[in-house]
């Protein structure tokens, strides 16, 4: 028996969990894993419950659980209170607090979904990029931080980018193991792109360093290249599909993982993973809590879905279920069942539906 | 009478030169502008001839000059050196001492060059974005900073994002204004969007409150907006049309300037400036010294070449002259001529030319 907390969290994040849940229910059922939901509360709600964006209570529950569920967190009703309380601070904690390292973020274009990107098709068609981004360092945790006043009586903030050589190792270790399994379950050759920017910054030398010597040491089997972030950037817009599983600190990863995620123009679809080093995790859309269409039941609970489906694959090594699952998603779209993110006006045969419809359909098609 | 230094570089540095001072000499004469041009060394080719890749001779003809012109720096062959004798390092060496915080990128779509950009043409058509990038401050230069040996026998890279109340405020302002420029030649109303990481990190909570606080007090007629750097990379994709001046630090400016220009699809046209407090700059291609054509007379020249209209109009305040460039770059488009980078095989009437007939076009529309 194993439990899963779930966490709604604000804004759409309850429509899309009831959504995620019963599909949860359906295939734990279905296929009997014996697994038992609680749920918590985090961000706004756990603000407005108890004071704290990431209650005590809700933190000894994920620490007991085997793996966390979460909707999205913050709106702007918390967004004028001070900075150590806001929702997005509960994120970071029990990243933090769990160990949750490893964060994969996957940029997959739906061939149903493909006029939906920005960018033109022979470019993204068959995209299906993998981006493990180090999660609990870097510059989001450094120390020292904060605003001081200097001598002068003006202000000053500062951060720190720090990482070591063990937390690159174990984040390496992640990528270059993905690249493998990917390559292996698509007949092709592993590689693994680090991005970091290494001709500025010292502690990505250290990074950069760090990824030759593992490839040397353990992977020579990966081909690893290396790319500055403003160019990986940029190469991400030009030809995505040079790259199959990209690897990079914390605050990188953040802005090329969203990068990708928009590329497929539907970012309504994509989950991600966060994993601690024996496989623990948390999963969540890569979406946020999009407060402005909260509760009218027009968010797309495919995203949570599917994350799901990756929580049965990492945690719980579930391979069936969760592909019984993808390919449930896969069939709604190919029914033409569209919720307003996704919905291409000029396509003949689609049907615009709810958060619940879509849900639904997902759920009979289990 | 003015000093301008050029400083050719690495890579098609010196080829690119070539042309653009063929090209400055001719509006000298043309608009009678009493400039005096002069030679320096940066970069790689610095190393080879003094061990240094900004030699103290450079930086003083810097100084005394009125205006740089930068053709590109760095290649494979200086890629294994002593980190502090890189040949980006002379570049930030040279930003640093002349004090030059303020970059402009400008990324705009050559409606002639519509198809070679990966995102579909309604999303780019018209493009004309600015971002406004810090460039002496920030994670660039922030001590402390170093890779050191912990107790434990690992090693640890530091870098730290620093930045005060008073360079936020200088860079700010240079934002506004320019949006108060554009907006009053475009007729529309100005605009700036700032972007930062203010959920996470402390500098540029400090960065967004000083924007806030400077468009109260002397920019009410300019609308202010804040976005997180991750949405930004996605929303430059989604929509990039939504902006008009983007305003950041030096390392997200780095990242979004480097997208911007890769949205046109047409980095080989993208001219910056980098200036100090007193509009003295430096003006370079946005594009990178490309070691692997090299020499080749390949490479496009037309970014140094609108770099050249930069300066006249930035530091000589030559608006006239700054225009007969741009007119005549436009001319050699129109007339078909195109470099390897900006050919469309697809498309009917085009003729590819090299760095020098490109250049020699140019000249001809003067
Ligand atoms: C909400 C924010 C703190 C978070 C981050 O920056 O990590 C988000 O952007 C993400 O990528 O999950
Ligand atoms: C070469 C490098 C140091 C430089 C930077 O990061 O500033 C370049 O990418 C740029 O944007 O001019």
């Amino acid at each position: 028996m194993a439990t899963i907390l779930t966490l709604a969290g604000d804004g759409i994040g309850p429509e899309i969990m009831t959504q995620a849940i019963d599909v949860l229910k359906a295939v734990n059922e279905k296929f009997s894993l014996d697994l038992t939901l609680e749920s918590g509360l985090i961000g706004g709600v756990a603000i407005d419950a108890t004071g704290e964006p990431l209650p005590d209570e809700t933190l000894a529950r994920a620490r007991a659980a085997d793996a966390v569920l979460l909707g999205a967190v913050g709106g702007p009703k918390w967004d004028t209170i001070e900075r150590s309380k806001r929702p997005e601070r509960g994120l970071l904690k029990i990243r933090g607090e769990l160990g949750l390292f490893a964060n994969l973020r996957v940029a997959k274009l739906y061939p149903q979904l493909a006029n939906a990107s920005s960018i033109k098709p022979e470019i993204i068609s068959g995209l299906d990029l993998l981006i493990v981004r180090e999660l609990t360092g870097g510059i989001y945790f450094g120390e020292p931080r904060g605003i001081r006043t200097l001598e002068n009586g003006e202000q000053q903030g500062y951060n720190t980018m720090v990482y070591s050589t063990s937390e690159i190792q174990r984040i390496g270790k992640v990528a270059f193991e993905l690249a493998k399994t990917r390559a292996q379950a698509a007949g092709t050759a592993a590689k693994v792109c680090s991005v970091d920017k290494a001709n500025v910054l010292e502690v990505t030398e250290l990074w950069k360093q760090t990824m030759i010597q593992m490839q040397q040491a353990e992977y020579s089997d990966v081909a690893l290249s290396h790319m500055y972030a403003d160019n990986a950037c940029m190469q991400l817009i030009k030809d995505p599909k040079q790259f199959d599983v990209m690897v990079t600190g914390n605050m990188f990863g953040d802005i090329l993982s969203d990068e990708a995620a928009m590329l497929t123009g539907s970012i309504g679809m994509l989950p991600s993973a966060s994993l601690d080093e024996d496989g623990k995790g948390m999963y969540e859309p890569c979406h946020g809590s999009a407060p402005d269409i909260a509760g009218q039941d027009k968010a797309n609970p495919l995203a949570t879905i599917l994350s799901v489906a990756m929580m049965l694959r990492y945690t719980f090594k579930q391979e069936e279920a969760a592909q019984a699952i993808e390919q449930a998603v896969s069939d709604v779209l190919d029914d033409g069942l569209r919720t307003l993110d996704i919905l291409d006006s000029s396509e003949a045969g689609l049907k615009q539906v709810g958060c619940q419809e879509m849900g639904q359909a997902v759920l009979a098609k289990l």
